[in-house]
């Protein structure tokens, strides 16, 4: 007399946040020192000092039942409107703070775009791999039907046969994720121009819009070029946005959907935006967050740590015998598991309190994840299992 | 292309939420001290200064990257721990930590109840009217069928020979409110007890447990005896919790969901709203909210002025000659339209400046609901027009 399905989705938890409570757990023993855990996202840079000010500054000096009392559901319109600055002086967007929907975060921001879209149980929605597993739970949340493309593992770009094969008259969405969870692969303006050159050939060919879903929390956190603006591509972006990695907070649940000027039936799109939020029990985002934003939205922490993370780590597992393409953004490492088995590779690395995530679960078998958002000593230490992993394994 | 449910949801917004953005609306022409705005239930009276003291000190000595970082999607064992202890302590309580799931607020607490519940389109759950509306909205967005008493307009209790009516084998869940809203009536011990019999009865009858969803944000807002525990009448009850009026904090979205001891398959149920949480898109509940509740879950706002609100308004309507039950607790008073049609009434009341939410919208027609959460000068101002507006009707 309960829901097998929700018993199983919370009985059978993610593998990432599996591996995290066995880091806890393994801490106990060995000491927390020499557990190298990199399975979880969980930012390990400072939000920026004025985000605390600020957060202060409100808590000191603003009435508080107005600091802390309902937003309209849509969000606080002056934190719409600071949002929509943002995105205009970061990319020139064009997006009304009238079409910015304010949310608990990227999860909350993709359940509500995937339940403003679907409208069958016939209809699909397709993940370009490797992919943000919870995206599956959500898809398949709404009733539809989760789809992904075949990985393309050279590039971590997108296989555009395996695309096209995807998609047919019941798609609603193609979501795509830069730079990527969990290879930190930015899509090339090529890419993205033959992603939007495919769509609309689908569009056109099954006689509507197929929207494109960028899932952008890394947005901001890149190393050599920045990421692009998918509605300069493709005008049906619907852009879903936490600022849960760009300012560090991935408890606080804040994020947004934004819809550009120019999407299709772009009225009707962001009513069953507020639609889904209500539906799901998203009265509003939280308050006090919305606040800080409405003062600058514009701020991020300083990514510098992870930069240096990702050239310590990739020379050093490179130099022994790993293979994994330089990533271009976010802070995971996608990793080539060197006996062609991840879930294997995965357990010995454990045996050895080293926490990688099998890419499985990413639609990417053979490699792992690593998520280097940790001290710069952690790396160091945790180098030496490294190099006895791939002895052992060899 | 786009879901017809959420954009009639988005698009048709509820009475409240309208009510309040024309209330934004008027206040432009006559002035915002001459709107009457009754219409929402955001809280009048502050946070405790505790609570605002206990968040500067964490955003001034704590690491940032732990208050900020990931909660367990269930919430910090701190926190967990904080309100089991709180709920032993104000109700002799025996709820383990283990089995409360923080969540972002009372919307969120009672999805996330349904979700873990349903399991097929024939299931229902059944609300004592009147009711908050939005439950018909949640319920409906598991898929399953939304059931309602008769409201028993004598004293707002439970109007048991519907409620036995509305009961069959398909019922997940009976779901009441206390105070409730809009009645600001409290349950008696006898209509408790009653009520534990019947669900004990019809339980044995169809062979499976009916659980008791207990809505209770407004549970530490009373005026003359508090408010029951209900697991004390019933076990296999579901507390849904939030602070958002016991700590003025409706935008903030920080609640639970709390599965006290004895609670039939309480493992699997806990384990079905952890799923529930993660399909919703649930990821934790808002982390700086957390925190500062693990330090202190036991404060409250001063609720002296709601109080204050009641004795004033109550004496004056009802000396005026209009018809009401006097509130036990939350902030609501719901008055009898004086020419029986509430929506009528309502409009009326609206050229007037006076906003009011018809019953209708909660099960409950031939009644308007008051939000006395606002200043007493309001209340005073609001009198004369309250005046004018029985004469009109007579």
């Amino acid at each position: 007399m309960i829901s097998e399905r929700m018993f199983d989705l919370g009985s059978r938890r993610s593998a990432i946040r599996e591996l995290f409570e066995y880091g806890k757990q393994a801490a106990l023993t060995v000491g927390e020192e020499n557990v190298f855990d990199f399975s979880l996202g969980n930012p390990s840079t400072p939000p920026p000092e004025e985000f605390t000010e600020t957060a202060m500054e409100i808590l000191r000096n603003e009435p508080p039942c107005a600091v802390h009392g309902y937003t309209s559901a849509q969000g606080d319109f002056a934190t719409r409107k600071s949002v929509a600055s943002d995105l205009a002086s970061r990319y020139g967007a064009k997006i009304s703070p009238e079409k910015i929907y304010m949310t608990c975060g990227a999860a909350a921001s993709l359940c509500i775009a995937f339940h403003a879209l679907v409208s069958s149980k016939d209809d699909n929605i397709v993940a370009v791999a490797p992919y943000f597993p919870e995206y599956r739970v959500f898809v398949e949340g709404t009733g539809a039907h989760f789809r992904a493309t075949k990985p393309d593992t050279v590039s971590f770009g997108i296989d555009f046969a395996s695309l096209s094969e995807q998609i047919d008259e019941h798609t609603r969405a193609v979501i795509v994720n830069f730079p990527n969870n969990p290879s930190g692969a930015l899509l090339s303006s090529e890419a993205l121009a033959s992603l939007a050159a495919l769509l609309r050939e689908k569009a056109a060919t099954f006689g509507a819009p197929i929207y494109l879903i960028s899932d952008e929390p890394y947005r901001e956190i890149t190393y050599e070029t920045p990421a692009p603006y998918l509605p300069d591509f493709y005008p049906d972006t619907i852009i879903c946005y936490s600022y849960s990695k760009s300012l560090s907070l991935p408890g606080e649940r804040i994020g947004y959907v934004a819809l550009p000027d120019g999407v299709s039936d772009i009225d009707r799109l962001y009513a069953a935006t507020c639609g889904a939020g209500r539906s799901l029990g998203y009265v509003c985002a939280p308050a006090l967050m919305q606040k800080i934003l409405a003062k600058n939205a514009s701020m991020t922490s300083d990514f510098s740590s992870y930069r240096e993370n990702r050239d310590l780590l990739y020379s050093a597992l490179t130099a022994l015998g790993y293979s994994c393409v330089l990533p271009q953004g976010a802070f995971y490492l996608f990793v080539k598991a060197p006996n062609g088995d991840a879930v294997a590779f995965s357990e010995k690395a454990k045996e050895l309190n080293i926490l990688l995530v099998p890419g499985d679960g990413f639609g990417c078998p053979g490699y792992v994840r690593i998520a280097y958002c940790v001290d710069r000593g952690r790396i160091e230490r945790s180098l030496p299992a490294f190099a006895k992993l791939i002895r052992i394994l060899r």
